[in-house]
């Protein structure tokens, strides 16, 4: 019998073919996969089952149950508001950059001389945040609305001068944003007091206003802000970027700080993300902002160039003494909405914004002709009718007619209009509500609901970059010539340990922008939304298969908000035990900032454990330090295999160490990809463990977001996985805005999951480790390589140490990571977990041409170094400590450097096919850190 | 009242915006566009009505009705065969070549060196073929494979030894393949004989056999061409790809030409079309291919180097001595079939091709194990059953399972298994015949059903590029490479005269990929294709109000057809009135060859006109020829405004002149870009015309085809457009395969039309006039700006003259075409219709700051000249002579020539930011030709 099956997709996403697996093996010294795993797997970790998985099924099929999955979706018309509101993404930005591999598998950008492209357009981004927010410095994006009110709040909490512990709430802000503040006030004995904001002020350390309100009611805060600036407090704005094109901006109003989501600037609803939240702030909070702010420095050639800014303050850096976990930003979805802003331009945003108001009150006044009480008499956007008894009934006479609206309660229902709004919708909606001849009030004619004093005077968006690109053709050529300046996993591999750069197939990305996925509202009936439901209660399930664990959310929006969720459930639980005083949670020292970042959030304090020299947890001083605090320990925190990419042979023996104690085990996921298949965080010993899908499970790196970071527990820990207003109550609330968190990406993971199988997974795993000791044996001649376990094997990532080589010829990592640039390499993870090293994750999806031609490029450079050392390159001036260097710079006419411009640009025959050339030479980050400027720089800058 | 509506469409398709369109009109000298317009379009021809279009919809809506009518397209599983099979197409190849504008906005390689990328594409294309089909020389792709049999019938007429006017066509040949053939030979005089094969062949200089036939039959053809040789024919064979990587070559088994489709290489069905024909032939006959053909050259520096071989053979340069009037390949479904073959190499596709054809032997199996008669014991995926009587009941019956079969006739069915089918499938086909227990032949067991004689020994696809590409990751870098070598749409202005290179608006391409419209097979039931009819008929009618005609068809799927189809309704229109004697087309000297070379193959003797010194068509020679041509005059081919880009004012004159001597009047829709909105050919005088989708209509040219020639005709000749052997009987055979032709595509232009309405076509006309006159007159201090109508102003296009800059300075149209590219440009026209000019067509498209930047590098490379001219650039060693320049070039260690390289590099400073890099030097075109390559080279090749 012959086997006619096609190959299964897993021989597409794994890169290296059975032969050149062969050869791999031979050069690691092992005969068959199997082997290599016995030996580098501990044997009392390795799963003795097959994943419980469905059989893996081919691209086609997958599409078609996708499709299957996307039809039990209904797409009606939401005009449902709360934070979420529809929107037309230009179709040029849809397929030529969410649709775009060149944009979505870039990595975040920490190497800014392969990211001017995204650097280029989150800059954009905040220089649109800004200028409508009116605040000097924003930020490039935050994960949702409600995750950055709560990081306000804790920059307030600790910007302000006020002694207080209450943050105050605006009464009319968004339910999930209330929510969210509520879960991150309570561990850090933030008191939350929910105020209408008309009447005086309690005491308080900073307060939230809602402009316009949840409720639609738009109102001049000044004179509330101006209360709180007296008392000491700041004032935190939650702004929608649409309605400031026609408002006065929060800076003007008194804000110091301003919040929201971008989503309306073109970015779908998904079900609830990912969208890219803002933050902005006045001149002398810029040094507190949480995630990314892009700034503008100077190159080698002192040309203008972007790169991250005041990278010290965040979490990887700060570690306990982080003032927020966030790592990820949300960078596919700013540029998206950057993009929007320049298609549009100020002029086409100040018209949609004035056609959606005028809508509005078209809307209100159809419904006060006929005698239905409008509530609110300004307004943007939203109407908020009062129908005493009636809500309900309006409500589902509206889905009758293909609308959702919001049943506030039984008396009130809310309408919120957008960019899709148009006399149809507003004709259904008016029926809906049993209006008979609204239809003679039309939106052209309709009055202004602005109040007066709200008028916005102030331009925004003057920055040519926001008037030059008014056509498609130039739309298009601008994200073209943005994607070509940069790096991204379409040109070459990216070896970025404990980044897990692998395949984003096209057949796990092509749903997330069909419309049964993109155009659901988060809060759109449940029976809507029935494919969704489906498909997320599917990949919990196999989540949790996979992991060993016994129930999933997937509502964390970044892994650390995983890790904050997978905390606050271990807090709970001892909580619910009446072990109020369980507070202490251990980190190894080579942990990743976040753990202990995440760990003070959730109101634990932190405690550090050492590691031996082969970076392992010392368990000596484990034992040490569970003695000291056994009675307060609430849990440990191991990253598996350990940050330096090694399977630690105690880790079962931590586990029941910590466990005797009474603590936890919480297992950071974040190297998950080298265990899938092979061994289950749930069975070895953990508790609960958040994972990475923008890792493990293949949902693209975007730049620097989207992540999802779903948080896995045992049983005891599942009744404390976050939970959400709109749904039953929970004893912990949620981490994430949205229910459902970033729901329009899970396709991705669902479908690799769905088309790998346990087979196919456990396949990838092994390739990673295979492919991670193959780059270990071929570097190791070249380079030093730090850390292996038993049989001296590396799990899925390997590091090499240039401490001895920078000591003995001044050639830094730095150095090494900019040439690679030369040879068309996006660098290695820098001086992560160790300083001074380079940690390469080839992961699985890399065939073995591309891993020897990195090979090739690391020996180079290695033969380079020689020089430097011989004395045959010069110490100072080399083409290592030069680079990365431009076409522009090896084609001057005058050549200044002491070897050859070949050498610099060519130095191997195959980069004359196809050379990336990168569009600047290296940056000067001290001099943008000094010089800080985070909005678009006048053309004039670029004009040396 | 405020006017709240979104800026129309036009406003995106259009490159200027109003103010900027105010600058360009006061740079020409005019204060309104009615007022240029009034001025450039002669009164006589200027419409008085506005077009008769539904109102213009924003892109959203377009969608949404474009979705409605996807939805009344019923996809079922069509096993019709017939030329036509499904086939999955690699997600990473849809979504990063078809669904990429990068692949599919580029222009026919003409300029080699800035389309390396899509040149190697298609060398792996004729690779393939070459391989496939056991011939040495494969073109570049053809246009359908009924067309392909019309070529291959000629080129036998043409080179084979015999005198026999008589063609032999395989009885169980395609019936669309026999239908074309005879619209082909009827005005040559070739007689078409169908015939088994079986017995003794008739005298014949060519016979075309099925490989396999139409019934599915594979037979072993050796002997009947041993027989046609030794008479003196040609053999063609009519093979299907896949099915070669199991049975012999045809060129083993003694075909001379081979001929084909190559859809089922992963080219959707689009309901006929587009996809690519192959042909390819034994040595001695390369010189004979009609369409293009690419072959290895080298460069400047000896590097290799790909570019079209052979282009003396083409019709443009031939005119009425041409043997095809074949224009446009099909190269955006060539390079999709050759991707599929890259991505599954010769292993993958012969494990297609096993499944395929296990799967039809089983299908085979268990009907006759059931008692159905199955006709043929030896075939490949077809199956053809005798069930006398029972026909049309079996194929109703599998409707109802959701699967499409053929119907040959009331006594049999044919099914055709595909990529696509499985055990599922043939289990409904078995329940369709009514079989029951069939699901017990599997077929992983099934028996082989290829002639033991047949079985294919030689090996395939060996060069490396076939074994390379496994992975998805490898296969999207892959088509990125080669993408970023060349210059498309998305990066710059694309400036070709008579072209139309304008935007094709992502709104008008994301319907295409939709399944509802790409999943179609060409002869599925009528009742499952009710979007494609309300579509077609449609734009049809849409395209008729456009040109003032009649009726139009849309079946031509390229210019050439299109005008061959609109001579064939002249010829049979003489013919009917008995005017047999009418054969004589008037043909200007200015014209573009394609129209004497489709004049010859109507069956037509070119007499040629002169023209003036303007261009325009010379009245005297004119009447002198009418007179002398009288009682013979079928016809005028014009083309208007003219090849020279002028409107003539005499263009009424010259209809009413040709119609007076009885003539008919065939204006050449290339230049329809100048008029729509304006004037109407149907008004002004012509009888018919074809259109070109692929430039006024918004069809992406996508890097060489596909077109869309529609043909309109006034009433008189309706009758006389093309019709198909599938519809009811017509006068006029169909000059394409596909009934509908190239369906697949045609939402674009619907779309297109759609947006814009009746207004907006009539602005983008207008714009383009405008743009075009801007160009002239900002250029005309610098070059001599050749043609101008009245108001020295020029149609949508201008020239400029090199002539005497070339006496003068030795610099060529040549030398500044490559230089342009320097400038990151493609070059304009050249050298059409004028030797030593630039043609160049700016389009409505592009907006101000692009125009500028081209006249900026044409201002710039004037100034080069005048140094060369001023002798202070050195005559033979200059930037012009060397251009253009590689980024290797200029950063190499020697710098040999007297300039610097900053002005080979970056003559202006905003090339700077962005740069292109061509990847190779200029091309030398005569190499190539002596030493012709046209398959993939060792990669020895390129190791110096």
């Amino acid at each position: 019998m012959t086997d006619l099956s096609a190959p299964p997709f897993s021989s597409r996403h794994i890169g290296p073919s059975e032969s050149e697996q062969q050869r791999m093996l031979e050069a690691v010294g092992f005969e068959s996969v199997a082997d290599l795993v016995a030996v580098a797997v501990p044997e009392a970790i390795r799963a003795k089952d097959r994943l419980r998985l469905p059989a893996a099924i081919g691209e086609a099929e997958a599409i078609a149950e996708l499709r299957a999955l996307a039809g039990r979706n209904r797409v009606l018309t939401s005009m449902i508001g709360l934070g979420y509101h529809d929107t037309v993404t230009p179709a040029v930005i849809r397929r030529n950059l969410l649709e775009n591999p060149g944009w979505y598998t870039a990595y975040t950008p920490y190497q800014p001389e392969i990211s001017q492209g995204r650097l280029e357009a989150l800059l954009n981004f905040q220089t649109v945040v800004s200028d409508l927010t009116g605040l000097p410095v924003a930020g490039a994006s935050l994960l949702d609305e409600g995750t950055a009110a709560a990081e306000a709040m804790t920059l307030a909490h600790r910007a302000g001068r006020s002694k207080s512990d209450v943050f105050v709430v605006d009464a009319d802000a968004l339910p999930q944003t209330k929510a969210v503040l509520a879960t991150r006030a309570e561990p850090l004995g933030i008191r939350l007091v929910e105020h209408s904001l008309d009447g005086d002020l309690p005491e308080c350390f900073g307060l939230l206003v809602q402009y316009p309100g949840a409720s639609g009611r738009l109102r001049d805060f000044r004179a509330v802000a101006a209360a709180a600036h007296e008392a000491g407090a700041l004032v935190v704005a939650a702004a929608d970027l649409l309605a400031l094109t026609l408002v006065a901006a929060p800076g003007e109003l008194g804000a110091d700080i301003a919040i929201g989501s971008s989503q309306r600037f073109g970015v779908p609803f998904g079900y609830g993300g990912p969208h890219a939240a803002f933050m902005s702030v006045r001149e002398g909070l810029q040094r507190q902002l949480p995630g990314r702010l892009v700034g503008v420095s100077v190159d080698a050639d002192g040309d203008p160039a972007y790169r991250l800014a005041l990278q010290t303050r965040e979490q990887h850096i700060r570690r306990e003494k982080a003032t927020s976990n966030i790592c990820t930003a949300q960078v596919l979805l700013a540029v998206i909405a950057s993009m929007y802003a320049v298609y549009h331009g100020p002029d086409g945003l100040r018209r949609i914004a004035h056609r959606v108001h005028r809508h509005a009150t078209a809307l209100a006044e159809g419904l006060r002709g006929a005698g239905v009480e409008v509530v609110h008499g300004e307004f943007f956007d939203t109407v908020l009718a009062r129908v005493p008894g009636r809500a309900a009934e309006v409500v589902a006479a509206a889905v009758e007619r293909g609308v959702n609206l919001w049943q506030v309660d039984a008396d009130h229902v809310s309408v919120a209009c957008d960019e899709k709004t148009g006399a149809a919708e507003v004709a259904k909606v008016w029926a809906a509500f049993g209006v008979i001849g609204g239809g003679e009030v039309d939106a052209g004619n309709a009055p202004d609901a602005l109040p007066g004093t709200l008028r916005r005077e102030s331009a925004y968006l003057t920055h040519p970059v926001f008037h030059s690109h008014r056509s498609e053709t130039a739309m298009l050529r601008y994200l073209r010539k943005l994607q070509d300046k940069d790096i991204a996993l379409d040109r070459s591999m990216i070896p970025l340990g404990s980044c897990t750069m692998k395949l984003n197939a096209t057949t796990e990305m092509e749903p997330i922008t069909w419309p049964e996925f993109a155009a659901i509202h988060p809060y759109a009936p449940a029976d809507q939304a029935e494919g969704y439901r489906d498909l997320i209660g599917t990949l919990e399930s196999w989540l949790a298969e996979v992991t060993g664990y016994d129930a999933v959310s997937i509502q964390p929006n970044a892994g650390s908000q995983g890790e904050f969720a997978g905390l606050l459930a271990i807090r709970a639980y001892h909580r619910a035990n009446g072990d109020e005083g369980r507070d202490v949670c251990l980190i190894p020292s080579s942990a990743h900032g976040t753990n202990a970042a995440s760990a003070v959030m959730a109101g634990m304090r932190v405690v550090v454990v050492a590691c031996d020299d082969d970076g392992n947890v010392d368990l000596a001083d484990l034992d040490a330090k569970i003695d000291k605090h056994r009675a307060a320990l609430a849990a440990i925190m191991v990253t598996y295999p350990s940050t330096h990419g090694v399977y630690e042979e105690s880790i079962t023996e931590v586990c029941a160490k910590v466990h005797e104690a009474g603590g936890q085990v919480y297992v950071d996921g974040a190297n998950l990809n080298a265990l899938v298949g092979l061994a289950r965080p749930g069975d070895f010993g953990a508790d609960v463990s958040h994972l990475n899908l923008h890792k493990t499970f293949c949902i693209p790196h975007g730049g620097g977001g989207p992540g999802v970071g779903p948080v896995a527990v045992r049983g005891h820990l599942a009744a404390y996985l976050p939970g959400h207003p709109l749904h039953d109550d929970a004893p912990v609330g949620p981490v994430s805005a949205a229910p459902y968190g970033s729901a329009g990406i899970l396709p991705i993971s669902w479908a690799y999951v769905r088309m790998m199988g346990a087979e196919g997974l456990k396949a990838a795993t092994e390739q990673a480790i295979l492919s991670a000791n193959y780059l270990a044996r071929r570097l190791s001649p070249h380079y030093p390589v730090l850390y292996t376990g038993r049989g001296g094997l590396v799990a899925h990532e390997c590091i090499v140490d240039l401490r001895q080589i920078t000591k003995e010829t001044g050639v830094t990592v730095d150095d090494v990571a900019k040439r690679l640039i030369d040879y068309g390499f996006h660098a290695p993870t820098m001086s992560f977990p160790v300083a001074g090293t380079l940690m390469i994750e080839p992961t699985e999806s890399e065939d073995l041409t591309e891993l020897d031609r990195f090979v090739d490029a690391m020996v180079a450079i290695r033969g380079e170094i020689a020089k430097v050392a011989s004395g045959a390159y010069d110490k100072d001036d080399n083409p290592l400590r030069n680079a990365p260097h431009t076409a522009e710079s090896v084609s001057a006419d005058e050549w200044p450097h002491p070897y050859a411009r070949g050498e610099a640009a060519y130095p191997l025959p195959s980069l004359r096919d196809g050379k990336y050339w990168v569009p600047v030479r290296r940056i000067d980050q001290a001099y943008g850190d000094r010089n800080l400027v985070c909005s678009c720089p006048p053309l004039e800058a670029y004009e040396d």
